[in-house]
């Protein structure tokens, strides 16, 4: 429990400093971020230069010493994402026209942090690559640095900060949605608090299966479809993808539930994009529309007990057999695969195995829907199917992320139609490329699931820290408490920037490579929000009746899941950043 | 799950630098860290001392100062723990016969990244404050550190530092034991290994109280009597503190459970202390032996629903009547209560709340041993007793730290003997000051409970590591992820070398303090450590059945129980620093 004392009264002058009624002061130090900001920018680039030039074998980027050089991939990688939502959060605030105060004050704390935690990246990397530190400690020398610093990450700054965090909600990091997507999020917010949040607590701490009572007015409102075309009965425009509706309606649920609403979208996201992507026009008509409709429920098979992130070495064999294919293997970490009726499963048809993830398809395996935490089921002998094969399948119990239960899969002899190979014979050899273009979606997905976590979070927080009397006075009133406040409700906002300013780049047909780093930096920030969340309850927060206490396990769960952290960090994100920037150095 | 890539083979010399083979660098390098190390505390005292002066008001530290800078108390706590535990497994280092590699390797980088964390700390601190950075500029300028990173913490270093991690058993931070913490510390790790361990998994995931299998034999080894002087059938001297033997068993126990094993000493040596301090002679010949052998078992009543680490707050209210006291109220986390057959209960004894602390004396409460996660005890009238009063206790659920259970309790007309209170008429009004000379050990406890659930996540990650294979090589040989093992292993070192030096200080009568900031460190240390152990594990790491998640929710109580973070940080740690930084300021 936060010990420490109150703020000096309001009427007491001695150390503020008058900030509130000085924007001047306040957009003056908005140029400043945004001018050191591009400085650290280009600092990062020329850091991220030398270091493709030593990843640079005959000309192009070696992926051995790539791979040398990790440590240095995965600095970039963090760096890239903090000046990145550092710079998203400062262009919203100098574009808003109300020039919301808490917004800029927010947007400059993150900013000054993102800053500082660069240079000290940039530093240890430049001398690893013995470069000249003299650009960079110029910069840190920068004579308008502390009055930044100060006017930003200050005590009094802190204070003033997270009094007017604590003043509100937690509505931080305000973004300006589209007509659909705005009245999608008020829709959904609604929903998760009046129907999710009464029976979160329950399916988390019983490990239920996500109740009808929720998933049914779930299909009623269309949610499975969100990323399915109008023309297929989906919620999607028929002509772009409207990734933004899709994440403010994830993030309005994972607010209430991580596992049990949240995350009910990323499956059918998944499956919709790679039929869109590889099936044929009848597989289209057939699935999609009843995806979207949530009847079936589906779910996504790839990782194997031996292999998580390396697609390429994927196992389960799928052998010709006449009319189809017979499946035998294990997979695991399959979500939702017990109530689900049907699984995307990617399985290795090519028997050769040197042939990587170009023997990979996707095969739709459909099975009965079952509740509970185990499920066997049996073919039966059927028209010119064989009958006899066997799926099984069992929850893996998991600190959080309780609801819609992960499971290891035993596939046996089991018999898949040729009709249920995504694509047919043309589709074969092609599931891992189809897999991908649903896991842009599923990042951006996550990076929502984990601003509202975050939400839920930082508002829980509030409450808590303005009910608790300590010493005599409302936990809430203590410069601590302002500044872990004001600091978890920073990373919030700049998080939401980044979500959203993504999302709508990809549905103008942006870089790819964002979601992962918007996904790389929500992830990690709802750790450490959820965190502090539960460190302003002190022993109340470590109690299951809290709701922090699954914020807390929930949000561990997703820098794993949907492309590890490192992963993505070092195979996506710096992997791309090095190609660019090594460009120009090789042209 | 990590991907990337293998380290290049060993007899592939591209970018590898000659370290091993250079003994003189190492020594270097220890030098420079020192160097450095020693001007950087310079640098905090310098600024800790300006803080002072901004907290003081008539010639002494003032409590509403202080409590207006609680976010520069915080830095200050942090740097102060950072620079003391780099100092101290520095100076084990140089004086290291063998001159163990790997022990100056993890050494020198727990310095230097304390070193440069430091720094940024105190640059914020000295622009808060409007000091003058030139003198730090100058510091950080310094035209050693260069070549002090690369060789410390560059990703080389890094990779030669984690491969000489990944290949030892996470035997690290090595101290000096004399011969009983030596013997204790061999016996107490192999009952932890081959009794306790393969119980804590089914006593975490079933919330089962510790079974009598794990007390019985624990009862016999004489761990509820350690800190309990040998004249009172203890194990500890009569005539000083073992301190270091008590944490040698603490860490041991908790390395196989926090919950089950590694915590079962904290009360008995709570209460033993604070007997030692206050009690009667005949209350010290009663109880200290029933104590030592654990019969009863004893649980500690401190902190109430509306008061956590506010002791003057608290309101359980003692009533006198004849023969005794009658106790009504209620208290919260008490851990072990259920089973417990003594409650120390800290009481309001004096009816005038303004007395504040100085009203509380301690009351021994005797109640029947319960299993389970409720209890309710109702008082027979006997001998001059009313009879009639009634004690319930429900345990909470928690998300980690299971086993002992830590319960709300319900006072109800509870009668208490005269006999019963701690020191008698004496004692009266010195409850939180008898308290007081228990949390030091309990602080000391807690410091090796979180060394020993480090040393277990940091030995399962390098076990699975090792194991899992990725992309085609084992998990292990990847740079990023022996980067992670080499801090992990530093940061175990350091608050090792940090918790066994300050052990051996207080035995010797040293600074109290210090066992605060040795917890702080400590804790929050094994919620980072935890964090990657589980994070290398990949999805594996967030299933129960792998015991890497449950180190990771039984670290996280770490930083709230036995003096919250923000407590010690401010109120005991800053507090003690400003008051001798601004002492030569003042005289």
């Amino acid at each position: 429990m936060t010990g420490g004392g109150r703020l000096p009264a309001p009427d007491t002058p001695p150390l503020r400093i008058a900030m509130s009624n000085d924007p001047d002061h306040l957009s003056g130090a908005v140029a400043t971020a945004a001018r050191l900001l591009a400085a650290t920018r280009a600092q990062l680039q020329r850091t991220g230069g030398a270091l493709a030039l030593a990843c640079t074998a005959g000309g192009r980027l070696s992926a051995e010493l790539l791979d040398d050089q990790q440590v240095g991939c995965f600095e970039i990688a963090w760096a890239a994402a903090d000046l990145m939502a550092a710079g998203l959060a400062l262009q919203a605030t100098q574009q808003d026209a109300d020039e919301d105060e808490l917004e800029r004050r927010l947007a400059l704390l993150f900013a000054t942090d993102a800053i500082a935690a660069t240079w000290q990246r940039l530093q240890m990397l430049q001398i690893d690559l013995g470069l000249d530190l003299a650009g960079l400690q110029a910069l840190m020398a920068d004579a308008d640095w502390p009055a930044l610093a100060r006017a930003a990450a200050g005590s009094l700054a802190l204070a003033e900060t997270g009094r007017a965090v604590a003043d509100g909600d937690g509505e931080v990091g305000r973004v300006e949605l589209h007509e659909s997507a705005r009245m999608a999020q008020d829709t959904f917010r609604r929903f998760a608090a009046e129907v999710v949040a009464p029976q979160a607590e329950a399916i988390h701490r019983h490990d239920l299966t996500v109740p009808e009572s929720l998933l049914q007015p779930l299909r009623e409102m269309g949610v499975f479809g969100l990323a399915i075309p109008e023309r297929y009965d989906g919620l999607a425009p028929n002509d772009r993808d409207d990734t933004v509706t899709m994440i403010a309606v994830t993030e309005a649920l994972s607010e209430a539930s991580l596992a049990a609403a949240g995350s009910l979208i990323t499956r059918p996201e998944i499956l919709a994009r790679a039929l869109l992507a590889g099936g044929t026009e009848a597989q289209k008509q057939h699935w999609l529309p009843r995806l979207a409709a949530g009847e079936p429920l589906c779910a996504i098979a790839i990782t194997e007990p031996d292999y998580g992130s390396d697609v390429a070495a994927l196992a389960l064999r799928g052998t010709r057999v006449p009319g189809g294919w017979r499946l035998d293997g294990a997979k695991t970490w399959c979500t939702f695969a017990g109530k689900a009726g049907v699984l995307m499963v990617v399985t290795r048809t090519d028997p050769d195995r040197s042939q990587g993830h170009k023997g990979l398809s996707l095969l739709l395996v459909e099975k009965p829907s079952h509740e509970g935490h185990a499920f066997e089921a049996v073919q039966p002998a059927s028209g010119g199917q064989p009958g006899g094969g066997r799926l099984t399948g069992k929850a893996i119990p998991t600190i959080g992320y309780r609801g819609m239960h992960s499971f290891d899969l035993s596939f046996d002899h089991w018999f898949v139609p040729d009709s249920h190979v995504i694509g047919g014979e043309a589709g074969l050899g092609k599931g891992f490329y189809f897999t991908m273009t649903g896991m842009v979606g599923g990042r951006m997905q996550t990076t929502a699931r984990a601003t509202g976590v975050m939400r839920a979070a930082l508002r829980a927080a509030l409450r808590y820290a303005a009910d608790r009397q300590v010493f005599g006075a409302p936990l809430a009133s203590y410069p601590l408490t302002l500044a872990k406040l004001a600091r978890m409700a920073a990373r919030l906002a700049a998080c939401r920037h980044l979500a959203y300013a993504v999302a709508e780049s990809l549905d103008a047909g942006g870089d790819r490579m964002q979601a992962s780093l918007a996904k790389l930096m929500a992830c990690r920030s709802a750790e450490i929000v959820t965190r502090e969340a539960l460190q302003i309850h002190g022993g109340m927060g470590y109690a299951e009746e809290t709701n922090v206490s699954r914020y807390f396990v929930d949000a561990r769960v997703l820098s794993i899941f949907e492309g590890a952290e490192e992963t993505l960090a070092l195979k996506v994100v710096a992997r791309e950043l090095l190609e660019r920037w090594s460009a120009p150095a090789r042209s």
